[in-house]
């Protein structure tokens, strides 16, 4: 990143050496050098660039956000579940569709897990996925655009928390329900779950082309609740792990009846045998409804059409397809090393991490040695399929990374800290504090065979005391780690958006080349797009008006319009006729009820409004585009319903 | 910040001056020592604070952003004029009318001029105030909560740009209209605009206990274009100015048609002879319809008025109170220094800056040199009024701020750069680039009495490659300049959230020690709330059921609902009972047609839910708050409309 910044710190290390005042907590101390050899490690010049992207779940905010690595700098928040008055998206017309579901309109949700697609176990960077957790979706993201292209919703799922994770080629992208639920939904007493409700592994294919899901099959399980999972990779490939907790499938104060178990288990599902089963005609299919949204580039359009219809499998009818393996005590994440070997459980209410083998998993299930079974299905014996357990010292194990160096590094809840052990000797290398209290932690490409092992983050979940404070209500905290000694130098502290449970992290080169700068205008195949200003136009049909306009530095055509009376329902259609890089342009109408659009080079969306009292009213640009920015506006005259004034437009000179 | 890092400074700086390598400009170059430096004194270590706080419009987002400085890590983004699904603001029935206005409900606003209130012309730190520009609007955001605490309406006006400045006590809060329209709003043809729209200028007062805004008076003025104003101070206190242009009164081709004249005007207003006229029962009542929205901290709910009737001022019904400036050319940022002499015009179409003296003005004034009149209202003289001129060399200048130690700093659209120059002697002291194409910048207190000169940002409009790419969409940049030297040093680019228009800077120490942990829960008069789990409760009337819920770590009371049916409305009031300071708990129901609820400990917040289908249903925490988290959870049982299943809830045991 810069070129001098090795001789500069070997040069200030000498220094530091001299004067003895290294810390090595990284922590600022009252000399402050170290501290300075740290913002040279974390500080990106005007002028450069950042070495990786950071892609942040947003969390309640329902979005995705983007950042920098190593200056933990907020490039973009990716609109996805929610509803983003910043642009319009699922206000303007052409967005909306992408809130929809089988619920209705949905505004909101909980963004959780992203993950890069993959081939051949390598982060590719043609896409990013990412799961809405209370009203189960999964989304598809454009890494040219940084858009969300598609929305999936799943039925017969509640809480779709163990989501959203791609197998090694993309091949599927892979949810689970957190919270199981009566399937088909129906009327039940709640104390009844016991035995009754159930939960389900959504398998949604993705097209190698172009990235459009499918919905290819749901394995209907014991109704426990289904916390994160992890596919397999390199020789595990074609496998899927999830955990469980609430096996004890308890229905309220789940916070003690949850937590009785000594043991969980990690489901192992064998997804392609399953795969098989589906494709020669196996599964049961069942009437469903969920909604599938696409957005098109080429029209700048989303559709949403209602599936009435999944395909569903009993496991007990694919024998060799799943198996329960016990994992101590409510284990949260699982997460598989670069190898595929090592399947980790992360036990939060245990001291000690358990480490399963893959092979020994094979071996055991070969050998059929079952210790009982679970609603029929089988569960191995703790003893055969365990590779070790990491007696790590800390409490409340979360989540585990991997730097691809043979090293794990694992987030503690309860001891709020970072662990770093070796993935052969099971022994703790390095613990460092968080602060406080770490719920996930990324490497770049972690969750994949090749890792990218120069930064670990730690996503904080209590703030505190790390920033200037903002009242009751706190941004939640990031901590970036230097991992490429043997011990982990924490740099920096910066604030994330939203409640990130996740990232995934990429190398800039990966990504940058290939980002999308505009969108072409003779591309554009919105059916209300213009091509040029003269062809601006103002239709009426019955009480809708439909207003094609256009915008370029610095002028709206038509820029005054009138004939549009009370009781008009007005769309406006509006291109932007830029073809140069970063040159939006925004339309806002005055006590329209809805937001804003922010409109890029080459794109039409469109807004309707609903005048309600005759007069004249202004519209306006409203993104600084030029000099004359603040004479890029104009006038709408509205008149009673029942007036004569004829409709009318300027088309400038 | 850092004890040593002058120390450390001194060092390196010795280091650079032997070798050579120091690079003026601030860029990192090929050796990359002096980014290093600059590097330190950007660089906030883990467990330090930033030394400013910074607020800046989120422009189109709608909402008001927080930033630390040096850092420019964003630490919280505060919701005003927009719905705002990460915390349920704008979709919560506590915070819903706040989005209300004469128009009806409107999700969302282009934010743009925060101003933070002042006793004596300095900083108080009590409140900030920003304008909504596109349904006009004024709204004040606590200092101690960080939260939108009340909104006012302005009638009369649109594009509500000229706002939000205080006078320095915070007497006022003061607003303009951008876009002139017939006062009042009325069917007319867009072409007879000239001589028949009205500009309106808005005088909110403060109550100096509790900050509560009224529209005192409107002065309704010539039907230009008001862009920009500042307070007068100290000596000019009592003045107020704004910028016009379109002084031609244009209403369409405003590019062209609205830079025909050489000069527009600066208006200056003398509003303390208007507040005399006004206490004097001056001024007409007029009828008009606009919403007051207050939230109540107490209650945690806000109510919305609509007020029917406004005082509007005739300028030309009080002699001596309303004068206009000419000033060249459809000048944008009218700024004030801070001895209150210096009334400077940003003429944007010119290349030089127009300075204007506050005595020479009054001198000209008391001697009536007038220059012919603009609809009544005198023109004074340009060559009495100004006080000289800035050769700036730039192009495009469009505001200026204020270090307190005699110089000022504008910034230039075009030419893309900030100049630094002195007061006494208008010579260009300094320049340096921005990128790209600065609009606004700001200097902790530059609009006060007393500025804190240490750092300058600008606010860039072009973002471009400042950044790793994001597609077409990017967010705008800013850059943060060393002012403490005679040349400016460009220390960093940070990303800004939305589109920043202005900012307000205030240091760290004015506010960090006021600010609000937690709401007392024995101080909460929600109408709904529960002061123990214990008391929660689920009560029907009607089709209308009212859930009175309590969470704590990790449960909700009640957890377990049965008896509620298709066509009910489910009102979910949920009490955080934690009051520890960062522990929020949200909520979320599967398919609500709203967004989450996130509840600050103390606090309790309402949101409804209409179920439309038979089934369990499952709600849970969204704010990862302890180990337990994941078991926080619950579920309402929702049975046909025609059900007789009686009501039903869990109270725990």
């Amino acid at each position: 990143m810069k070129k001098y910044s090795t001789y500069l710190a070997t040069m200030l290390g000498s220094f530091l050496i001299l004067s003895g005042c290294g810390n090595p907590d990284g922590k600022a101390n009252s000399n402050g050098a170290l501290a300075s050899s740290n913002a040279e490690k974390v500080y990106v010049a005007p002028g450069e660039q950042d070495e990786f992207y950071a892609f942040m779940s947003g969390g309640y905010s329902g979005n995705l956000t983007v950042y920098g690595l190593p200056s933990g700098r907020m490039f973009k928040e990716i609109p996805v579940f929610s509803q983003f008055p910043t642009s319009g998206y699922g206000y303007s017309e052409e967005t909306k569709p992408m809130l929809e579901t089988s619920f209705g309109f949905v505004p909101w949700d909980d963004s959780h897990h992203p993950d890069i697609s993959q081939t051949k176990g390598e982060l590719d960077g043609r896409w990013i996925f990412i799961n809405g957790n209370n009203t189960p979706r999964i989304a598809r993201i454009s890494l040219s655009t940084f858009e969300t292209e598609e929305i999936i919703e799943l039925p017969n799922s509640a809480g779709n928390h163990s989501s959203s994770f791609v197998t090694e080629n993309t091949e599927y992208v892979v949810a689970g329900t957190r919270f199981s639920v009566p399937i088909p939904q129906r009327d039940m007493p709640i104390n009844e779950y016991k035995g009754n409700f159930k939960g389900s592994l959504s398998f949604i294919s993705v097209d190698p082309n172009n990235g459009h899901m499918d919905l290819k099959f749901q394995i209907l399980m014991p109704g426990f609740n289904y916390d994160l999972s992890h596919p397999g990779r390199d020789k595990s490939h074609g496998w899927f792990f999830f955990t469980t907790y609430n096996t004890e499938e308890a229905n309220s104060l789940l916070e003690v009846n949850a937590s009785q178990n000594d043991k969980d288990f990690i489901a192992a599902i064998n997804w392609k045998k399953i795969e098989e089963y589906v494709n020669n005609g196996g599964g049961t299919k069942m009437p469903a409804n969920y909604a599938h949204n696409v957005y098109n580039e080429s029209t700048h359009m989303a559709t949403s059409t209602m599936k009435k219809e999944v395909l569903t499998v009993d496991p007990l009818k694919v024998p060799g397809a799943v198996y329960f393996l016990p994992t101590p005590k409510s284990p949260h994440g699982v997460d598989i090393d670069p190898t595929g070997e090592f399947i980790i459980g992360n036990g939060k209410l245990s001291a000690d991490l358990t480490v399963h083998s893959f092979d020994r998993m094979i071996a055991a299930i070969e050998a059929k040695k079952f210790d009982g079974e679970a609603y029929g299905i089988p569960i191995l014996k703790f003893d055969d399929v365990l590779a070790g357990t990491v007696k790590s010292g800390g409490l409340g194990p979360l989540h585990t990374e991997f730097d691809g160096k043979g090293n794990a590094y694992t987030t503690f809840f309860i001891s709020s800290e970072v662990v770093k052990w070796n993935l052969e000797t099971w022994e703790v290398i390095d613990r460092k504090p968080t602060f406080y209290s770490v719920g996930h932690l990324m490497i770049p490409g972690g969750n994949s065979r090749k890792p990218f092992g120069k930064y670990v983050v730690a996503m904080n979940k209590i703030t505190k005391d790390r920033y200037l404070p903002t009242g009751p209500e706190l941004e939640h905290s990031a901590q970036l780690y230097d991992i490429t000694g043997d011990k982990m130098e924490l740099l920096y502290d910066f604030p994330t958006h939203g409640e990130p449970h996740y990232a995934a992290g990429i190398p800039a080169d990966l990504l940058a080349p290939k980002s999308k700068k505009i969108y072409r205008l003779d591309e554009n195949e919105h059916p209300y797009a213009v091509t040029s200003p003269a062809e601006a136009k103002v239709v009426r049909d019955g009480n809708e008006v439909h207003v094609y306009m256009s915008m370029i530095r610095s002028h709206f055509t038509p820029d005054n319009i009138e004939g549009i009376k009370v009781g008009d329902k007005v769309y406006f259609h509006i291109t932007n006729h830029e073809q140069d890089f970063d040159v939006p342009h925004g339309f806002a109408m005055i006590g329209q009820n809805t937001s804003e659009l922010l409109v890029m080079p080459g794109q039409t969306k469109s807004s309707v409004w609903e005048p309600k009292e005759p007069g004249v009213w202004p519209f306006y640009c409203t993104d600084f585009c030029s000099a004359l920015h603040q004479e890029m506006q104009g006038y709408v005259r509205v008149s009673p319903a029942n007036s004569d004034v004829p409709l009318k437009f300027s088309l400038g000179e």
